[in-house]
């Protein structure tokens, strides 16, 4: 494939932040609002109907409001486990990311459909983050709130850098897909997919296939390039608040990557260039896709989505040399 | 059709207490055991593999927690619209459904899919019930606070037969079932859909074919006979608390009815036979849908739902004597 030739058959996941502010006051006025740039900004790759198109989100914001509140109201209202928190977080952005997608395809007099599939995605119960709790999920809380809620709810809180306390969760790997011929079928019937929002709803399967859900939250990079290994998909589109992934980052020396491949690429991931949490889970799954299939990752600024496909925008992680 | 020839293309429509107890305190454990009951309940008609099934829900309890919750924490964190509020409720109810009917069905041997479908319904922007609003939701909040939501968050509050205050919003009528083609691939894809939740968000479409939520509760019965009738479905089985729809409900003349024809059904809603925000809904639902498809709606505990499908339990309401 050249550059100019853009893949047909793509994943492209969006963070948390294209549909809802960071800030725990923002309102369903600005979530509209966001969602319908994001519409926008994703409206070209849209519009070509041969595309098979499978759209994952983030649900960073929203989980941490869902979290805050029920803390909040933990002495009305009993408190729900993790894994029915992210299924509420798929619903609330999965319902407002259809909306503005549909939204911005019938103003360009496109009649095509975006759906939403609930996605639950299995994790290995004897994953070692189960051991060791490590993400950070949701707002800040005060220090009395911290060890009120950690005594009350049983909740992991902890310090981080002087900036309050947070809950912290197991995030583990993704392992399985559930339910991904639906998926398929979806892109097969020529509407866009949205599905593994959050990372998914995360769950364990029994021996005999039945699933329960677990206190954890799945990674939403990892999850989109497993999700798009197993659907056979052209490329993955990791789609953020920054231009490329630079190595030296915030130092006078900062030098975005154009073009990389997945063998330099983990090289500057030895090297500790990309921070956990941040650039680095993304820089991940864009090389485990790339190693894994040999095909194409590119991680880019949201606004640039429709260029980043065309080959003009981003971070574009090859498995040879271009 | 026979009363033993069980129909092979239907929507079933549970409560939302089919997944959730009523008490505000109900926990997820709890939320998953009544959604193992539902699942084990529905088995022999998910197990037959020729089946074509829908599966609506109520949401009643847990939109109802989402709402408390966000009023207790109103002061820290952005409060939701009610459109986003009903989207949540679909993913963390079908979640839960999902999971438990698919355990149910790998006990069983079997490898059918459950999927869940997010679901947007259109309603009139000039119905009445906005000039109007009618419909209780939520749990009952005391004077105080019931006098300082609407005053915070604009809400209409009344005042509900000495049993508290609850929050009061527009339930317009379904006109459309958005994407209702995603929900006929599904189906045709073998797998099962659940769709509509807690009687779909609640949007409106402008002329250009733009859709925005609004803040309304549709009923979930009424969506799941408009969703059953576009679908061309054979029949529709409202599930719920009771085995059978009575007139004289709750006198010593009480009788329950086995067979009805919707004229005769028609007669005792005149005669004010089915309370409003009860039975009244579900019997309005399987009347319009015999009267507009001339084809089967029964009424039935969910706990019967295998009997009622094969013709041995619930209210069956007929276009004509049968």
């Amino acid at each position: 494939m050249t550059a100019r030739e853009a893949p047909s058959r793509i994943l492209i996941a969006v963070g948390g932040n294209a549909i809802h502010p960071g800030d725990i006051r923002g309102t369903p006025e600005e979530q509209v609002e966001l969602a319908a740039r994001t519409g926008e900004s994703l409206l070209p790759i849209l519009m070509r109907e041969r595309n098979q198109i499978v759209i994952t989100h983030g649900n960073g914001p929203v989980v941490g409001k869902i979290l805050m509140r029920q803390t909040l109201a933990r002495d009305r209202v009993a408190p729900m486990s993790l894994d029915i928190c992210v299924a509420h977080s798929q619903g609330g952005i999965a319902y407002l990311l259809m909306q503005a997608l549909e939204n911005a395809l019938r103003k360009a007099g496109s009649p095509r459909h975006v759906v939403c599939l609930l996605t639950q995605v299995e994790v290995d119960p004897d994953d070692p983050a189960f051991v060791s709790p490590s993400k950070p999920i949701g707002y800040f809380y005060d220090e009395n709130d911290a060890l009120e809620v950690q005594a009350t709810l049983g909740w992991t809180m902890r310090e981080d850098a002087g900036r309050g306390w947070r809950l912290v969760v197991p995030s583990p790997e993704p392992r399985h897909i559930a339910d991904i011929s639906l998926v398929q079928a979806v892109l097969e019937s020529g509407a866009v997919a949205i599905a593994g929002g959050g990372g998914g709803i995360p769950v364990v399967r029994a021996p005999d296939g039945t699933r329960r859900g677990l206190a954890a939250v799945i990674d939403k990079d990892l999850s989109s390039a497993l999700m798009a290994k197993v659907l056979g998909l052209d490329a993955l589109f990791i789609l953020t608040a920054v231009p490329r992934v630079s190595i030296h980052f915030g130092t006078a020396r900062e030098k975005p990557l154009a073009k990389v491949t997945v063998d330099d690429l983990r090289a500057y991931q030895r090297e500790g260039h990309f921070a956990a949490g941040s650039m680095g889970p993304k820089v991940e799954a864009a090389a485990r896709f790339v190693e894994e299939t040999g095909k194409l990752a590119v991680i880019a600024h949201l606004d640039e989505a429709q260029a980043a496909v065309c080959g003009d925008a981003g971070t574009r992680v090859y498995p040879a040399p271009a």
